[in-house]
């Protein structure tokens, strides 16, 4: 079968590889029909240093089961599963407290050992605790919203929680990424007054004026501080969604937070240390976030994209086939493309 | 007056200063009958550069209201009262949200401008929003657990609910000073069911262990780490009290904190920056806490102090006059003190 395979900064390619197949009791094949390129997929192509095997890529997919093996129980084959972006077991403390990131048995896709989503199939470990069943057919037109509840939207709507978003609250979302977009979403469905958008590309902008953004801030750093500031009384923002991961966009995460605020971050880190922890302490500042546990989360966002309340496929900007995945990478890396998806 | 002025590390000094009095019409005038030294004045008396008019200090009292000013109009002369860590107007965006340590138009007692705590008299402003009146005798024999209301015990309560501490928990506290020793209150408070204790000093674990500490760990570091693992089936705990302040302390809290737990830290950080963020990021760990509203929290843990169901107050292990302040912070300092009560 064909798959993505990252050899090191800037160098992605479709190759063939060893065809996906059942493995342990608890496994599902799944032969892909939709994944996308995710915004953390650009850290590796930034930073990746060379390497002889390369890794496996993309963690956001959906497909038709093809076969289950002896264990699973709820999976059937001819299922079309969405596929969180974390396999987890369902079972554990963790799983159970709807934390299945943390799964004490699960784990993330690709790298050497596993199947990533940017390839004609997937091994899926523990199926029945990762694989959520769509009622939908494979060609459905909601199919690219309902691709980014396998992350992106998902992720920004943990980051809203996390940031302590609600009714009536202001909020700012740092970064108008595929992520930062479905932040606003985010915001908006959860009742926010204010939605500052810190962004400033123009797609990205439009898009999230589109999605509920009240606010545009397009200075950075302490000019970035000033205006928000400026925008919310001189107090800064209740809440605040961190959806880059460097330390300088963390900083004026951290700045803008008003006190007793909260920062939600999802943005994967790029330090190992944190800035201003001085001032976001005299401030009572929480911080909070990481990787979103989608697996819940597809199933609480899931009748919000059925029923047309909200529309994070709408963050697709190209729709690409598997052989123009190098392409795809190329395009969201020079910020030509938002995001994009990959029909097979 | 008298008054205890700090000019350096190391050098304190309780010298005659102007007379307290009162300058604002919402001030009100109190003549101090109980003070403390607290762990935080450690921090200055261990670093501070000399200094020619030095800085007034305390911030932790008790004491009679002498007079008032024209706009005082809830709290009255012969009243006795206390008087939280910061001062507060009561009736600004953050204090309506029970966040008086960020009032807009309050602040914190001593330094250069204003009287401290470990004097004589103090001129309280913002005197309606501030002070608690306490419906007791001056000389009550709860006098010392009340003490603590205005900071140690508020701040101990802060960090357990930063920590998100609730029934069946398991806790860790790092640090055994005075505020941590409120933390392990606070915790079986809120019905804590493991309450570790990070610290290696005897009177410390003797207290702690009374206060309900279910688990001591002397180790540091690494080894602090494993061990607090091993109590807890290899997991981590799902709420940390940051007690201390310093990057090791708090690397040490961050490390501990299971998948999903939250660190409240109320030790003031001693460095600008935050190790470990990102393991806490991939762990989902919950960063939050600060100086503790004690303004809110006086009302909400009096009654438990005025029916004895927490003893706080315990914490004073040494009882001074004025005049032995000094002796007071050298002891604290070379740990030969928990904490230092000033009878007047």
């Amino acid at each position: 079968m064909q798959a993505t395979i990252m050899y090191g900064a800037g160098d992605v390619r479709v190759e063939n590889v060893p065809d996906a197949r059942l493995i342990e009791p608890t496994d599902a094949l799944v032969v892909v029909t939709r994944a996308a390129i995710c915004g953390s997929d650009l850290w590796p192509y930034k930073k990746m240093g060379p390497s002889e095997t390369g890794n496996r890529m993309g963690h956001e997919f959906i497909g038709i089961v093809e076969a289950v093996g002896a264990d699973v129980r709820k999976i059937k084959v001819g299922d079309l599963v969405a596929a969180p972006f974390a396999w987890s077991d369902g079972t554990c403390i963790y799983c159970q407290e709807g934390l299945q990131t943390s799964c004490l048995h699960g784990g993330f896709w690709g790298g050497t050992k596993l199947d990533g989503g940017q390839g004609e199939a997937v091994r899926v470990p523990q199926a029945d605790g990762t694989l959520v069943p769509l009622q939908v057919g494979k060609d459905n037109a909601l199919m690219p919203s309902l691709l980014t509840l396998t992350d992106v939207m998902a992720t920004g709507h943990h980051a809203a929680l996390a940031a302590k978003v609600g009714p009536g609250k202001s909020v700012a979302v740092v970064g108008g990424g595929a992520v930062g977009l479905c932040g606003v979403i985010a915001a908006k469905r959860l009742g926010a007054e204010q939605i500052i958008l810190l962004d400033r590309h123009a797609d990205r902008i439009n898009l999230a004026k589109e999605f509920g953004a009240t606010d545009i801030v397009s200075e950075r750093g302490e000019e970035a501080v000033t205006r928000v500031r400026e925008l919310t009384k001189g107090l800064g923002v209740q809440s605040v969604l961190e959806c880059v991961g460097y330390e300088e966009s963390t900083l004026t995460a951290l700045s803008i937070a008003r006190p007793g605020g909260a920062v939600g971050r999802v943005g994967v880190p790029q330090s190992e240390v944190m800035p201003a922890v001085i001032p976001t302490f005299f401030n009572n500042v929480t911080i909070s976030g990481g990787p979103a546990p989608a697996r819940a989360y597809i199933e609480e966002l899931l009748p919000d994209v059925l029923e047309g309340r909200i529309e994070p496929g709408r963050v697709f900007d190209r729709v690409i086939r598997l052989d123009q995945v190098p392409d795809g990478y190329r395009a969201m890396n020079d910020r030509k493309a938002i995001k994009a998806m990959i029909e097979f």
